[in-house]
């Protein structure tokens, strides 16, 4: 951590974080891991996502401290965890972003970092799995003594959500390595597991059975859809509908998979796309969307009827492959 | 690793290892990589398991060296890896251990000892969560310079498939650390993670369909079924199907699980049972099978329809719960 950001934290007094909208493991875990670093220093912290997280996450002790309504309060410091692009957290300034504008901003992130605003300090590293392992090897070094098991804890769900359990990492050593050194801090693996990896509900596996049902093939896409009435009817989420497309993202004879989401409220089809060789950020960008290589987004508005956009965007797609 | 059986392995010329029928990937990564510590060190090495491995494990280079015929040689030594009871390769022997009772024996497990023959010696510990983990432990610190990346990877295999990658694990420190030295050994991680957990094929997620589609709840009891002519008809095979019961036992409102499959061929009900805190050895027992406190299993024979029979017993069970 560089002297100036270093300086940055240590003289604030009031700090508020922020998480990005439909915050994941990361995201949630490098909030209450930094921010209970921060208490320790002293500090009075707030924490905030413009979604609240999803009910997965209850089983930390901490979680009902993250708001979704910012206050607006005059903090000495503000930072970004898990993300650095405003759009993250756009209900938050509703088009006028003067006040994140004018307040000093630390962002400290594992994406592909573009901004170039002055009042920003930026701790970025996209070759790190997660946000947790930033946050994690630039204050460990740091703050050795302020460490105890609940911040190891919220560091290793992010670890450990990002990279699917030790599934995607491409750096074994490091992720290894620092996923020891937090065990040996103190971090409730087996919590984590039993909550994050291991906690399906009845619903939640027969709403895999609907998506599974209606998966299809074209040529190398292999797709399938789901709406938002699915959600309701079965009393989930979309992170529980998420685990569906983790099996699915991993069928071999699929080079690209796509879950459709017929978003009834914003009239929108979203799209959410993987591959494990092909780069699916060239097709979601091809929508006005993006992402990362193995994993993109994108969203168009809704016309016809959802399954009929979906057969007319997956035969475009198939075609483009 | 005591002296006596370092002794036996370094005197010894021709070695034959033996996995249990249905290998998994702990008991195959104990055979490849065990298998070519010893080659390395000079032996003529021969491998058996009663029923090949499934495809699942064709991505090992040297998986082909495994054979289901024993030879019945007059091998210096046998090997048992991850098992000791003797009706785990009882299609071997046809009710005369004769062969095996005379040759000498080394067993390296990770399952409860109850064996008390004299021509064994013995490496057991059922603290371990793999059989890999225990040949890895004894054997790095004997003969460091064996090692090689290939050997690192069999045995990475079984640390990981053996612990649902690094799911059910109990001692995190020492599975992390293992872990940690394979990977630095050379060991293949992205392979085994590519092969043994994110290859599922578009006919195993139908077969989770369907598995989910009959999914049936009594009280704290879920369940499910199939038949070998379901497999048959995707065209896949049991340890295929077992991905739909990783996700099957971790429903949350289940305190036990039951996979219930028709054998054909054998005229039998077999039940797979699994649970997060119940004990399903005792009921796995009390219908003449076993296993460990948290997965177990057993099979009655066939009588009236299948699907009768699921009911019945499934009725039975919830009632003992």
């Amino acid at each position: 951590m560089e002297k100036d950001i270093k300086q940055l934290l240590e003289s604030a007094e009031n700090i508020a974080l922020f998480g990005h909208k439909n915050p994941d493991g990361d995201c949630i875990g490098s909030l209450l891991g930094f921010g209970k670093l921060l208490e320790k220093m002293g500090k009075r912290v707030s924490y905030f996502t413009p979604t609240l997280p999803s009910r997965i996450y209850d089983f930390l002790p901490e979680i009902k401290k993250i708001s979704s309504v910012f206050d607006y309060k005059n903090y000495d410091l503000l930072v970004f965890l898990d993300f650095s692009e405003m759009t993250r957290i756009d209900s938050f300034y509703n088009g006028d972003t003067k006040y994140f504008d004018e307040h000093q901003v630390i962002v400290i992130d594992h994406h592909v970092y573009k901004d170039n605003k002055k009042n920003r300090k930026v701790i970025t590293d996209d070759t790190a799995m997660s946000a947790c392992e930033i946050i994690f090897e630039h204050t460990y070094k740091r703050w050795p003594d302020l460490y105890d098991a609940q911040i190891a804890t919220c560091l290793y769900l992010g670890l450990t959500t990002d990279s699917g359990n030790f599934r995607y990492d491409e750096d074994h050593k490091r992720i290894l390595t620092n996923a020891l050194r937090l065990v040996e801090l103190g971090a409730n693996k087996k919590r984590i597991v039993d909550n994050a990896f291991r906690k399906k509900s009845f619903a939640g596996v027969k709403m895999m059975q609907l998506m599974f049902k209606r998966l299809q093939k074209k040529g190398e896409l292999i797709y399938t859809r789901y709406t938002d009435k699915d959600l309701k009817k079965l009393n989930i989420d979309r992170e529980e509908a998420d685990f569906g497309q983790i099996i699915i993202q991993d069928i071999d004879e699929a080079k690209v998979t796509i879950i459709f989401r017929n978003d009834e409220e914003n009239k929108k089809c979203c799209m959410s796309l993987r591959s494990k060789h092909a780069d699916v950020q060239k097709i979601a960008k091809s929508f006005g969307g993006g992402g990362h290589m193995h994993a993109a987004g994108c969203t168009v508005i809704r016309s016809g009827s959802f399954q009929q956009q979906v057969d007319e965007i997956s035969t475009k797609i198939a075609s483009m492959m």
